[in-house]
């Protein structure tokens, strides 16, 4: 079996294949074109569109990404199998997020720009260690919210748990995930005046659509954290901002933003207390060569394929 | 037992003592001289040389910091036994230095730095996605070592191991601890050359002072990371500005320096990707309140002290 292996990723895949590393900008070469199986990672849509009628043995396309829409889209014939690369994620985003949670209750922004004055921040290590801050320097006894309780979530839980921290999650429904009680969204803000730390890993729906808005924000404890690796149409970033400005929240940082990359002149590049990353939380698949393996077994074996999205 | 509680903390003692709040930037009143047992924590050098003059039944100095060479180095006479507040930041200390792990990986300070620029920083995207940099911006498949492997160590290593690292340490002898391999302080070299993020939790002492030289950062992997939790001293830091410079040393994140405050002179401000926290890594001890009705009671009965460094 013919396997094509893209040129933005090392794949040291183990199963007994003919593998043949091709580059995402140039035309599969014509002796290629009998590949079974093409993996696809960064390519473009237009790229996507001309495999999908120049690769006649193809049999399954293995997206990366979380998201397998831009293969979706490109008009593979119907019998080709899709697969997305959505538990690649989860590590990668929890291992982010936790940066993110750590960086803002621990304020390494604001200590960043101390630095940049050249000023050892004296006053920080007053507040951080004032009787009264107990519980808000520290994920030690603090309550962590994460909104959104899917596979990242069951990733990222234990480690706020590890260091201490009480988590609970809000989902669409209530239950129990991952051993984590999990409250259905309509009780949110009881839920949210007693959270020290909101992590929200929502998805970009209709339903989330600006659901961070004042009313979430105003619902938090005053002095709460608020972080963000789900994805930017989830805030209303104006409120956003003026809950920072407002010292509503003590801090926040996020990794995704409405617009990206984010304009220069967005106003969120100087709110207070807030740290932006530029989108890297997921930026690297974890495991992919592995779940490459796994599904070309279960192809040639005829069984159901991992993380499979479409027929 | 008259004992001597300092205002920078609150400290509910249980003990059977006379527990007196005393102001750290005052002199000591006359009428408390007497005391017995004097709680250190944030007291300036100066003052506590003034206090090792002036407190002549003083049979105890016990410190909340994790190292106590501050007192060590104050003059007390030699019965006097001084005693750490070092399992009190076994939890805080971890935390953070897995924040400042996690921050010099993520690079927050760089990215920080794209922020405060209004920049959305695409370059990093690229480098931290690139084939080639496949394990230096995360710490799944890192291999982790950590220089002094006690209690904070052993704190740290679960939290590293459940973000997918390998972890290590160096000590001064070989084995296992808390179910790591602990390589001997002799074989550093070996274990340098295979370290993708190396962390000082290393005390001050003769032994430990300029361990950190252009020997050790020279025998460092190109492209790794040093964190530092320990203390300035061990630290030759022209060595790790030139480090940083020459880009051996990808990042780097410190809590300690030689001179704390660090003056805002010193040319440590301006090293490339280096990210500077002002010592507020075990800001809040935990369980102080414990630690003194403990060796106060110890004090009484004649038994030996928890933490005692001296004699």
């Amino acid at each position: 079996m013919k396997i094509l292996i893209p040129n933005t990723i090392d794949l040291p895949v183990t199963a007994d294949v003919e593998a043949v590393v091709y580059d995402i900008d140039a035309e599969i070469p014509d002796e290629h074109r009998d590949a079974e199986v093409l993996v696809v990672w960064h390519n473009s849509s237009s790229w996507l569109q001309e495999a999908a009628r120049t690769l006649p043995e193809l049999r399954l396309v293995q997206a990366l990404a979380s998201g397998a829409d831009a293969v979706l889209n490109a008009g593979f014939p119907e019998e080709v199998r899709i697969c997305s690369g959505r538990s690649l994620h989860d590590g990668p985003v929890a291992e982010h997020a936790l940066a993110l949670i750590l960086g803002a209750v621990r304020r390494l922004d604001r200590l960043r720009d101390a630095q940049l004055e050249h000023r050892w921040d004296d006053d920080f290590n007053e507040v951080q260690s004032a009787p009264e801050s107990r519980g808000s320097y520290t994920l030690d006894a603090a309550r962590v919210t994460i909104w959104g309780f899917g596979s990242i979530a069951s990733t990222l839980a234990p480690l706020l748990t590890a260091l201490g921290a009480e988590v609970q999650g809000i989902a669409r429904s209530t239950g129990t995930r991952s051993g984590y009680p999990v409250h259905a969204d309509a009780d949110a803000a009881t839920v949210l005046s007693e959270t020290d730390v909101l992590v929200s890993i929502l998805p970009a729906t209709d339903a989330t659509a600006g659901l961070f808005d004042s009313t979430v924000f105003d619902a938090m404890r005053a002095g709460s954290v608020f972080v963000n690796v789900g994805r930017g149409t989830t805030v209303d970033e104006g409120a956003l901002i003026a809950a920072l400005e407002s010292g509503r929240l003590r801090a926040a940082a996020i990794d995704v933003t409405r617009t990206e990359p984010l304009p220069a002149s967005d106003p969120l590049w100087e709110a207070p207390n807030l740290l932006i990353t530029p989108h890297v939380a997921g930026n690297r698949p974890a495991g992919a060569a592995r779940l490459i393996d796994a599904n070309v077994a279960r192809l040639a074996a005829g069984d159901d394929l991992v993380n499979q999205v479409r027929p």
